[in-house]
């Protein structure tokens, strides 16, 4: 279990304190955080309960939602990113986790929007590697592509990522935005040290309105997390596996409960 | 108008004969088809109607779903698609518009799948070629990668497009499908006249439970579908654009008032 982390964006309702003392308890190695229940919670008193619990923070989610029609939207924007690089710096997380932002309303420039987001990172890296916190790139579905993330493949991040160094920008692979895609395993073979964590759900359907509150308990859906969780590791990963799940369904049920089956399926189907 | 073809499943409760007859009365170019349709109207009946309208029947909707467990349901599959390539034939359609297929239920083997609907269509594609008919490869958003086609990119597509003569196989561009993607314009380019038909619609959120019937009208929302109409033909394509749209909003209006929208927005956004 010590390879394994739990986000806590999958218990969304379980108080923080109690999801990072089951955590320890049980020897996982790490959890993912958010910003806003860890703000609610004080963020120096949650880096010291987990400091003192010997837990890594795997990543703190989220930072990104560059692209805007006006600049200093993008510049608003800039500012906050800066805020959650402080606060992952304090809770002494490895990464922020960047959904980079869709198109700004209106737009039909993917080009355009893309280039935001590389002028955006450029602006963040060196103050991220100051920190030691490393900009995690998520590729995310196409299907989040007009609305949250113009970045969607794996490729895609890379090259964006390679334009900096490797401690200060990297790339979050999640199991559910990258499954499908054709090239995975090759990419995952050339990201190699760019690989800033890794996070695993399951692919269900059909997919509820919105497609953001579907995704499936690991084992439940048709990705080979196993292979995946390989190819990852074999390109040089070392870090952790980090369960992320949004599930409406899950979301009612008791934390722990909800934590106790995402241990059994990880052994089952991940480790 | 005569660059312009009309897919039936947008107005999908219209009547099939009074929309080949608005389309020929409005000098549109084409109309594409779907099979229950056509087979409840009379193959030949719809047949003779679009000929003396002068009316070029732009694609068949569909054929595919190849994969499946069991080699008996893979057979069963292909001679469905037989069928639907001898329905074609008798419709004058330039194309069989295949939905490839998703994975087999409970299987997590992709590249297995892959190379199911590889196998069908090397046993279709003679036989295509020898009716006339192109089978079109629709790679589908990777949103429907799992129930519906594991052919998701248009670089999937070609790659496996090219294995056959191009009077054989070709590729079915539609926008929805591919225009987050950022490899379009190069994969365009290249695929040169393997391009077997054009569909547009547009690309709007929040997507609707289960992501069929969310298809946004010409003009509603983030695809620059004229830059890719453009990239289409500088690609050598020389067909007509088909609109596509399934919407479940629209399907409840009156099919010629859909028409006429479309047409409008096409003018408007495409040609």
């Amino acid at each position: 279990m010590s390879r394994f982390s739990f986000n806590s964006g999958t218990a969304k309702y379980w108080p923080l304190h109690e999801l990072i003392d089951t955590a320890a308890r049980r020897g996982l190695g790490g959890v993912g955080l958010w910003r806003k229940p860890v703000q609610e919670a004080g963020i120096d008193r949650v880096a010291r309960q987990v400091r003192a619990a010997g837990l890594q923070v795997t990543s703190l989610c989220r930072g990104g939602f560059f692209p805007a029609t006006d600049a200093a939207t993008r510049q608003q924007r800039i500012e906050d990113n800066r805020r959650a690089l402080d606060e992952a710096a304090r809770l002494g997380a490895q990464t922020l986790c960047l959904v980079c932002g869709g198109l700004p309303s209106g737009s039909r420039d993917l080009a355009g929007a893309r280039q935001m987001v590389a002028d955006a990172i450029a602006e963040l890296a060196p103050e991220a590697g100051d920190l030691g916190v490393v900009l995690a790139i998520e590729p995310m579905h196409p299907m989040y592509c007009s609305d949250r993330s113009v970045i969607s493949t794996l490729r895609q991040a890379r090259l964006l990522a390679e334009q900096f160094p490797a401690e200060q920008v990297g790339v979050l692979v999640d199991a559910y935005h990258v499954w499908w895609d054709p090239d995975r395993f090759n990419e995952l073979a050339l990201l190699g040290e760019r690989i800033a964590g890794f996070q695993v759900c399951d692919w269900t359907v059909p997919l509820p309105a919105g497609v953001l509150t579907g995704r499936g308990m690991i084992g439940d859906g048709c990705i080979d997390l196993r292979r995946l969780r390989q190819a990852v590791e074999h390109s040089g990963y070392r870090g952790l596996t980090e369960v992320e799940i949004f599930n409406s369904a899950l979301w009612q049920q008791p934390g722990e409960e909800v934590f106790d089956l995402a241990c059994e399926r990880y052994l089952a189907h991940v480790a």
